[in-house]
């Protein structure tokens, strides 16, 4: 069993008054809601508050009303049974469940049955964070069964999501599916890269094709895993974010409940503000990647004269300390756009943000590609004037009368494959190393000096406490998992598949024993180097499925493109811009994009074709709690069958109910013209020799008049 | 009231025992499913056999039975009452709903509690046909309404709805929407033929953005309508065909019913034969399109010789001969192959072939516009050898030894205006005629015809029948009304708008005017010109949309290369192939593309920002079902909100499950490390005493150290 800690953080020059106010108050708060709570020394400056609920029925209670609330959502098929114990019997609560439930139970406002304690509100300044413990014995198991097994098995995919939440559980089961289509463009890249060598056609084609399986089959799996974790439409109940700030209040359209109003149209002028935004970034990063590029393809390619070995380092130098820099900037930007736009759940929030941080992320990651493949091999000698300027600038500074020493300028068409393997190799490894070690080291480091300061303070400790206690201050000075991290990363690195890896057909390679180790080392980074996070629920991978979407798309472009441009050069009859037919560029960039776009609907037909398990399953469930419930209500009276007469009980409802009309009729007179039309023929035996001598009739008439059988005009 | 119909047909020649043994069977079928017949005689040949329900209690039973399924299917939001006079009155029945459970009475398998009454099957050979009777009172009043009014409202839709059922409802629902849309380009139309004339980029642009928003308009329109008709996922409860054959039977894996099954891949083998087929429909009509307008042009361009204001009738001659032929053969092969593709249900044959029937409108209706906006205007010149070949056809063929008179062949832009006046205009008024016009007077003539032959024979008929029977009698040889042909023409209609309106804007002028009188003409049609149709259930427009939405998308493509090729031709400077600019042309074409997809994304971005009232109502009628579902099943026991303790309460369950918690450990002795830790603050008090010595500790040890305010290391 864990608990959910907070510590209150007691700034010193506050004041011991009311410090102690705010700790009475926090306790008072979380006792009215059935916490239990226990208090203990924290770090320096510190307590720590350990949560649990005070008793086994209010849990139950609270995964009823959790449950309930979901079937009213349209979340679960079935609504909950309204005995509670039944309720845990039939679906045992999981641990993320019984985590999330009690966070709830903390933060939820008032009104809504929490505790109110909102860290964003002045009122409750001293609480510095509120986490659940790890499971130790859990993630030592994890960890060491992970290491031991090539693959993931959808059990592993449930333990995450048993432990951590559907949030994580999908970020892995995606990152396990995309690792398992990776083997297929990495076997196609290493024969390409063998036999077929850079910008081959066929590795397009296959890349693009692939994409769009990879794309579409998720879009598939994800619900399938959504209905099996039964948190599907889970995304429809949003949390509300604390910060968001309404106009006014208005009925909520469905439940008829009071619903906080900020008109769409004030946000919609916010957001056009992203339109500069983008642009800004696309201006002040693709400027300094043009300029660092262009600078070291100078130095590297045209300049030879002294330092050349020293000066190669400016360029990467430049790079390192202006892209971080620039970066943080437009990203506080973004935040502060995206704080603006003031959404009134955390998923438009969070979507809102990925959106803007994917537009950067973007130019950052891909910027010095597209230069190198779209200006530097296929039209090199447009950057002759750029270059000129370097070598003129480069006179100016040195002072010399004597002309700099140059060498010819000679496009280099491994320039992008060296480029890549830099963004597919290297900065995986470095990245590697600053997500897990360097947090690892920091976090060990800090601990012991932290040791080291605090000797003696928690002396006071019971001794079988001590263990435990040096554990949790250890957990409370771990960074929070962000998930949305990991996605970008993987997202990132699907996008140089796409776009760039026709240059480079290892790409998949690298890739593939990269997220071997990637998907390990996020397992690790959640168990040891961060706290324990919140297991929010989520029905999918929310905005980075439009990412890859588009990513996927501007795939197919980018690879037609590079493949009509770079394979000229490659081939060595590279030269001026005119040589290169614009119309067989746009050309092949048309037919690959409507190409890909015909290839989507052709899979996402076929993929229609198989139904999923999961929604089948859904459906399945929603029938037969149906036919339950008519049993139910209705017991055997009334069944669909029973409510189709047999042929003697027609038989009977046509004979008596005509002989009844017959008698009301003769009370009646004669009635309308149409109640007489019925009257003539009283029941089946009455039409029957009717009808008979009428075919009569006509036969012997048709005889007479000796004509010939006529074709029916209804025929 | 109006009643169901059959006419038996009766071959004189099958002699009279089969068809009196026939006739006893049907009577006997439609008796034991508790539908009450009367006897007429029909036309010579024929008996009319009229059909209602016996009683009210049986067609309540049925509307239940009616009901009840579809809420298992997931139709309803709630299952019907148990009582069922309550049912009926909660929700009448409409006539709509009410001549469809009768007609399903008669058709319905034996085993599904209906007569089995197949037309498909020799036993019931002797059917000619089963339908309901016009309701002509409300016909009379519905088409003078309409004459009266310039545009239909809802609740004009809403009549259609429950007379003719909302598959004929849907059609007018779109045809109205569609009207309304059309305003837009017709206005836009008519200024930009004044002031900008023809191939205007402007208005190229604007009709595209009009085509996108009227599509996604639409697929938020069809939901809302399909909630409010109450028939929304009525798609998924699919009529069978009777003419389907399956391999073997398998359990359905949602209801858990037997479910016969046709492998998937015999068929998918089968549709394959749709690429020959298409590949066979360009060719054949493509050919014969190309052939008669090349003939057309070097008789009216370049010849200029005796009879040429006879000759120029040959082409039109040609194409009006061999067109329907062609399409007649072309059709029959459609058939064939969708019926060997032996489609489970109705409503995926009637896609599949509406798929095939596309195709062949497709290039009927715009391959001469296709011809003429992409061959003749912008490359006339490689039509020369096409035209020489026909001038040296033609020498041969008058067998004169001096050479033909021509003249010099000179390309005229104004050809495709007079091409799309003929299709927009002429073609609108011929169809008109064809549709409503000949129908009605061959109709009349034939019932003129008839009663002239059966002079006498109805002399028995009742005297205060005999004016009824003779309107059944008429309808009886009226055409089947099949709302696919109404739907084709307004597709093809949309077709010519966003593909060629831009080399004649007024298409949307004229287009509005003719749907003006289109939209009362069907009516007049269903009403006047054919039988009365069976009220079948739809929640869409079905295939459709996708013909729209490729039209929209197409139309992009073509209009960008229209206002390219042809803006240079019509300036003058037309000329050779070279002096067009493939890259111009694909730049214009890549980028139009891309502008349409991504409006497309826009557009729908927008709309969903805005909820659907129909989806809004179904989720509010869902919540509240709940709601009220889990009063009745509760009573007031159990509320989300009471399953939440309050102050009291909370504090009662913390104090006592504690000192329960006590006295269990200590009958327990010790207890883990865990409820050791948990057992050493009692409650609220204790934690909030300890709490407040820890303070006190922490900061006099901070004020002894006398070490300066530390910043969090959590912060």
């Amino acid at each position: 069993m864990s608990y959910t800690t907070e510590s209150p953080q007691k700034a010193i020059n506050t004041g011991r008054a009311e410090a102690e106010a705010g700790f009475v108050q926090l306790i008072e708060a979380l006792t009215c809601v059935g916490l239990a709570t226990e208090v203990r020394h924290g770090d320096p400056g510190s307590l720590l508050i350990f949560v649990k609920t005070a008793s086994a029925d209010l849990l139950g209670q609270q995964v009823y009303r959790g449950r309930l609330q979901d079937w009213l959502q349209g979340v679960r098929t079935s609504g909950p049974n309204s005995d509670i114990a039944k309720v845990l019997d039939d679906e045992p609560v999981t641990e993320a469940e019984r985590l999330r439930l009690v966070y709830q139970l903390i933060i939820n406002p008032e009104n809504d049955g929490g505790a109110g304690i909102n860290q964003a509100s002045p009122k409750w300044k001293f609480v510095a964070d509120i986490f659940p413990l790890h499971d130790q014995p859990f993630n030592r198991a994890w960890i060491q069964k992970w290491t031991k097994k090539y693959l993931l098995d959808e059990s592993d995919l449930d333990d995450i999501r048993n432990k951590f939440g559907e949030s994580v559980a999908f970020y892995f089961a995606y990152l396990r599916s995309y690792f398992m289509f990776l083997t297929f463009p990495a076997a196609v890249g290493l024969i390409a890269w063998m036999s077929l060598g850079q910008f081959s056609i066929v590795y397009a084609l296959t890349c693009g094709l692939w994409s769009v399986v990879l794309l579409e089959y998720w879009k598939k799996k994800e619900v399938d895993l959504a209905v099996q974790w039964g948190v599907r439409g889970v995304s429809a109940i949003q949390l509300s974010r604390a910060e968001y700030k309404w106009d006014y209040e208005a009925e909520d359209p469905v439940t008829g409940e009071p619903v906080k109003v900020y008109p769409y149209k004030k946000r919609l002028q916010t957001q056009l503000l992203q339109i500069p935004f983008t642009m800004a970034c696309v201006l002040v990063l693709g400027g300094l990647v043009v300029f660092a590029n262009s600078l070291e393809i100078f130095i590297n390619q045209v300049y030879d004269g002294p330092g050349k070995q020293y000066l190669g380092f400016v360029p990467t130098i430049i790079l390192v300390v202006f892209t971080p820099t620039f970066s943080t900037v437009l990203m506080k930007a973004a935040n502060a756009l995206t704080d603006k736009e003031n959404y009134s759940t955390l998923d438009a929030h969070k979507a809102a943000l990925i959106q803007k941080q994917f537009v950067l992320n973007f130019m950052t990651s891909y910027m010095a590609l597209f230069f190198t493949g779209f200006v530097y091999i296929p039209f090199g000698d447009i950057l002759l004037p750029f270059l000129d300027f370097w070598r003129r600038t480069a006179q100016t500074l040195t002072f010399s009368e004597k002309p700099l020493p140059t060498q010819d300028f000679r496009i280099d068409p491994k320039r992008i494959s060296a480029q890549m393997f830099y963004f597919t190799v290297t900065a995986q490894v470095v990245n590697f190393a600053t997500e897990v070690i360097v947090p690892y080291v920091k976090h060990k480091a800090s601990a012991t000096a932290k040791q080291f300061q605090s000797r003696g303070t928690h002396a006071q400790d019971h001794p079988e406490e001590a263990e435990f206690l040096k554990r949790v201050r250890d957990e409370c000075g771990l960074e929070i998992y962000d998930v949305t991290d990991d996605y970008r990363e993987m997202v990132m690195q699907f996008g140089y598949l796409c776009l760039f890896s026709v240059a480079w057909p290892l790409a998949a390679c690298f890739f593939l024993i990269n997220n071997w180790v990637e998907l390990r080392s996020d397992g690790l980074k959640i168990a040891i180097s961060c706290k324990r996070p919140i297991p929010w629920r989520s029905d999918s991978i929310g905005p980075w499925l439009d990412a890859i979407g588009f990513l996927s798309w501007l795939g197919s472009i980018t690879s037609a493109a590079i493949v009509y441009l770079c394979r000229g050069a490659q081939n060595g009859h590279r030269g001026t811009t005119s040589q290169i037919a614009a119309w067989g560029l746009l050309l092949s960039v048309f037919f690959a994009e409507n190409i890909y776009l015909l290839t989507q609907q052709l899979v996402r037909f076929v993929m229609n074709k198989v139904e999923s398990p999961g929604l089948q399953r859904e459906r399945r469930e929603r029938f037969l709690m149906k036919k339950k419930l008519l049993a139910e209500n209705l017991g055997q009276k009334v069944t669909p069958k029973a409510a189709v007469p047999g042929v003697e009980a027609g038989e009977k409802i046509t004979r008596e109910t005509l002989e009844e009309e017959a008698r009301e009729l003769s009370r009646r007179g004669h009635g309308t013209p149409q109640d007489v039309f019925w009257q003539r023929q009283r029941g089946m035996k009455d039409t029957i020799a009717i009808g008979r001598r009428m075919i009569e009739q006509q036969m012997t008439s048709d005889h007479k008049s000796s004509s010939p059988p006529k074709p029916s005009p209804k025929a």
